[in-house]
């Protein structure tokens, strides 16, 4: 496994775990939550303010990436890290799921997946090798295996050849991606909802052996309750001394279901984007800022939170920039999504080391059951 | 005149002048820059960004914000500072000259102006007494007259009578401000292009009694020849005492050449804006951030300039983010666009205290001449 690379395991409380990966550009508290910088930027935030929100890492998009900028061009201008002006730790994807979701766009083959850029229409291929150079190429920290993210839903033939392609793919990735100190690999489980499958995906990647495992093929459509039967089973069966990523993961609700279930880290774009289109995460439900009720209310979003947004304006001040169409509408409440979310990693770490979460999560819940979730 | 706010002339050099004027809500240094925060925020800045570029006040727009969130809005959450979260002084225009703008949706008597609202179409109008109504309730610290700033060009006859107008808006401006400490109103010379019409208007003006003095009806088409012929003469006509305002102006050699002329204060929506579409403005000119010789280039916009957009990111990055159309990129170069023009009115103040204006403005033009402009 890489050196200079580590997790440990600080405390547990049922299965919800807390702990800090080591990593040479700096810690990263667990349960993470990790921003998504697509395009070498978190949208609408400079990455000292999302380093402010208490981030440890961020998420790059390799398929974004590779075709604009492009890798080599961040290669030759010293990484992704120095380009972004991010210095702390960054987790590449590795362009699989954009890639897949280009229906109609995309030809999948044993040797990997060739699409047309969304960008200019140019024809490109990602490999598993491919993948693991452009990660290389980016000096993302963690790189995560090549895979097909199993569409749901799915046969369960139909997830059983996708999840053995994923797991040739995993072999290529770490054959292809070396020995790089400091640089970890982190592979995929997938077996859809099917248990066995999830099992025998498990085991195959522990063959191989990674410096973290990612629990895939959840969040694309399947619902909560489904994701956590998944979650009830899934993460049990990867090794307990390395994190346990959940990718593409998800509303506050998910989220908390997924830590207490032995997750350890997670992204998602929906804190970033429901900034930019008025919807605000708080201790007390979901707002919608475009609603005409809040344009006389001199209150905060939240009076608990002390991120910028909520200490410096009202909302009837965000109401009005957000009909006014102002882009710092979309900066005040990204800070602000975004310092809930680490708000809500950092009450979970503090909760499992004290042996409280249960205790915490009843009252996560119940503040949000006499909030004023409003509908969008 | 207002108690409470006052100014003092520090030092001139030729007819350039500096100083301090001093508010309330603290003190603007002369020559001044104000950016425009037309609906309540300069757009793509928060406001502690903005007054880390050195800006001491901010200009809103009464149009805008009258129509949208509305004054009485603003008063109620208690006035524009606390709304915007901007403490230090602001300056609001009447109204007048965008409703002016608004041709064939607005009619001009003696009364005042009727409109129709850009927003919703709903109908306003806006009198000398009415736009004193409005920048109280918005909380303004420098209030300006109503007038009608005549459009370019305009026959004699056409400039004279129109001039006239607002000479007797400007008395009834000043009698519906009354007396507010701490606040000032300032007057606003016209007579377009025609000497003795400038003449009569100053006159005009100091017999009401302004505690400040704006040079109208410049910038609006005439070009900047014909505009510094008129400021070789019309800021002399004013009181030596009080601060000259040159309103809506402009490039950087612009603002040079106003206050070489006596011009104390000015602002524009064009560094801010240029922010947006990709145009930067640097000791050696233009830069227009779209060109593809951009897109490898490491260095900074400029090496000289203390921003963050310079001391954190490449002309590469920048580059990029504008092709992706990411927030971030408005954001950076509005920053460093505003900073340089704060850099440009420190360099003037410093010149001028010192002595040694006529070198600094050399030095100006030569930067520019050697540099890289770039045709938009």
């Amino acid at each position: 496994m890489a050196t200079g690379f580590g997790f440990e395991l600080k405390a547990t409380d049922g299965k919800a775990r807390t702990g800090v990966i080591s990593t040479p550009r700096g810690d990263i508290r667990t349960p993470a939550f990790m921003p998504v910088g697509t395009a070498a930027t978190v949208k609408a935030m400079l990455p000292e303010s999302v380093r402010e929100t208490g981030a440890d890492i961020l998420l790059g998009n390799t398929y974004h990436l590779m075709l604009r900028p492009t890798a080599e061009r961040i290669d030759r201008l010293g990484g992704l890290h120095k380009f972004m002006n991010w210095e702390r730790p960054i987790l590449t994807d590795s362009g699989g799921f954009q890639v897949m979701s280009l229906a109609g766009l995309r030809k999948l083959t044993e040797k990997g997946v060739t699409f047309k850029s969304h960008v200019d229409g140019s024809k490109h291929e990602i490999t598993p090798e491919r993948s693991m150079e452009i990660q290389r190429l980016l000096g993302s920290d963690i790189v995560m295996c090549f895979d097909e993210c199993t569409p749901f839903p799915a046969t369960e033939e139909q997830a059983l050849e996708s999840m053995r392609l994923s797991m040739r793919w995993a072999q290529r990735s770490r054959d292809a991606f070396g020995d790089r100190p400091g640089h970890a690999l982190f592979g995929i489980q997938q077996g859809s909802t099917f248990r066995d499958q999830r099992e025998e995906s498990a085991e195959a990647l522990q063959k191989i052996g990674f410096d973290g495992y990612a629990v895939g093929g959840l969040a694309v459509g399947e619902g909560q309750e489904m994701m956590f039967d998944v979650l009830d089973y899934a993460p049990d069966m990867l090794p307990v001394d390395k994190p346990r990523y959940l990718m593409g993961v998800g509303k506050p609700d998910d989220i908390v279901g997924a830590v207490k279930r032995g997750i350890d880290m997670m992204d998602c774009v929906l804190p970033s984007r429901s900034g930019r289109t008025g919807q605000v995460f708080t201790r007390r439900g979901v707002l919608n800022i475009k609603n005409a009720r809040h344009q006389d209310d001199p209150r905060p979003l939240d009076e608990d939170c002390t991120c910028p947004a909520c200490r410096n304006y009202s909302r009837a001040y965000l109401h009005h920039t957000f009909r006014a169409k102002e882009i710092i509408q979309s900066m005040l409440l990204t800070w602000h999504n975004l310092h809930y979310y680490q708000d809500l990693m950092q009450g979970m770490c503090d909760a499992i080391a004290a042996g409280t979460f249960a205790e915490w999560e009843a009252d996560f819940h119940a503040k949000r059951a006499e909030g004023d979730i409003e509908p969008l």
